[in-house]
């Protein structure tokens, strides 16, 4: 699974793609997200937990949102909720971490010749990933680890965290933790909640929650986000 | 092959072919087109029939475009033209079935545990295409149809029905219609015939039948649809 | 490989792939780019160039950016640097020619029955691709070629090739001609060399050796492009 900030249309994801199909040839290679903002590690964090459960567990995720590659941030590997994240130690996989009942950390030690300093994503991080994949890791590669270096925590987060490109909003915020009398403020606005797009008006606002169990805002036939001026890291809240 | 309007950089492809991969681990998925309009399925009921042909006999359609999702509108299956479509009954299946000799419908009885409101491409429609490849699905999960619900007929479509990157317009009249002689109206412009845009000087528009067999509209080096503000939907016509 | 014009959210590269799966199932098909500029032929083959050293020898590229289709230009098969190469005979493949030690070039004599006047991706450069990669081609389906018709040389290009989506502008200007102390001329602007983003401050410009090993501009946590107003195409120059 790539859950990166890669770009669809770029050519990065192909020459990952080259790497993971050269060390592990047999494994399914899916793409999850490759237009996460680059510097809004927070909301991809929540993002990638609401996420990982359409996944099988086993599956190995390469994460990479990594603003701070070639700096001293550290390569890591964990194994949270029965699946294997491989990524920079940035936060973008704490979330995971810390709503996990078990997990386990290692720093990536390995680095191999010609490491770039700009493309981790292809040189460092798809080639472990690949390696996990295919079960041909070496112990020397990894080295366990007692914690993340940062961590966001395992609470909701109240702010826009992805936008789709029909403009429906999601928010950090779990289901089991929204009350469908509650009404959700965004920029100013009261939205009530209703099941489904079709139970309110067209050009109507509404939240629900969403298939990965979370809080969205949305327009019955429109574009909640557009009308809203929503982006991601914008706040919402609970009225009463 | 997944006809969709789930949009190419969003989250919801990389899941549906997380259930493909699980439930199909041996089937070939091809990406067809996931950025169709979400509120023109007639347009993408005959851009369907177009490119149906471009695909292996035996084939599985899996098409979502389902602004109706959550509501009353039936999940069903077709086999038509020799291939399998698996997808919701509000049309877009309909211009396939009307232009096909031999025709089969069924309603998807079955319904998953955990059936989300929202993406049922995801929770339903993938888990029976996947069941269709594999050859497992099994009687009682559909139930023979004797028609469809909506239906957009065998005639052709003179209007826009995709715009691809370059600004070629294609619209829904195939070529067997279409006359060399004819005069193509659009937007208050009469549009000549070429065989290709290297036929016509650099910055002139031409039409054309385009790879699918669909009159098109094209600029030489140039964008079409820009330069003549065409939007999908909007009406072509024959002059004389 | 495909290196295209295609489009990443448009209909054609499906139809590419359900030839490529059709004719080498067992092949694995990687996506490299499909947004290249649809008219700047010289600027994608220095690209190309770069790119094809992440992927492996005996790799099959299918190279189609193509806008004399239909024309008199040749449709051709090169293999130079260990891998294969499909596409027109436009100077899409003559960079890598240029700069390969050994090359051998052929003339596509093959044509399809129904060969489209403007799709000759799928029509005749992916079948061929596909019978190389599955080893089907028969003798012929080729005829030697002598020379290239269009060369665009060795040489580096001192201008911008590619745009990414952070706003990275990369030139043609490989690493071993570039020197650290040197400064980079674009759009009036002076810009100073860095190692990585994080060396200069949060907004300032850099050029540096990317993953590829071509100059690159970048702006730390910005989008140089935006910024200097860039596009590919435009003149680089170093300075004393």
């Amino acid at each position: 699974m790539l859950f990166t900030d890669f770009g669809t249309a770029d050519i990065y994801v192909g020459q990952v793609k080259s790497v993971l199909h050269r060390l592990a040839p047999h494994a399914s290679v899916i793409d999850l997200a490759h237009d996460l903002q680059a510097f809004n590690i927070r909301a991809a964090a929540h993002l990638l937990d609401a996420l990982k459960d359409s996944f099988q567990e086993g599956s190995v995720f390469l994460c990479v949102i990594d603003p701070g590659v070639g700096g001293t941030r550290r390569p890591i590997v964990m194994h949270a909720a029965g699946r294997h994240f491989v990524g920079p130690d940035n936060g973008l996989l704490s979330v995971v971490a810390a709503r996990a009942a078990e997990k386990r950390f290692w720093s990536i030690v390995w680095r191999p010749v010609g490491l770039s300093d700009s493309f981790h994503g292809r040189d460092l991080f798809a080639p472990i990933a690949a390696q996990i994949a295919a079960g041909t890791l070496t112990p020397g590669q990894l080295q366990t680890l007692a914690a993340l270096a940062n961590d966001f925590g395992a609470d909701d987060l109240e702010q826009i965290i992805y936008i789709d490109h029909y403009g429906n909003a999601c928010t950090g915020i779990r289901a089991d933790h929204a009350n469908a009398e509650k009404i959700l403020h965004a920029k100013g606005r009261r939205i009530d909640r209703a099941r489904v797009f079709g139970d309110v008006s067209r050009g109507s606002m509404l939240w629900y929650v969403n298939s990965h169990g979370l809080v969205e805002i949305a327009m019955n036939c429109g574009n909640a986000a557009g009308a809203l001026g929503l982006q991601i890291g914008d706040p919402v809240s609970w009225a009463g």
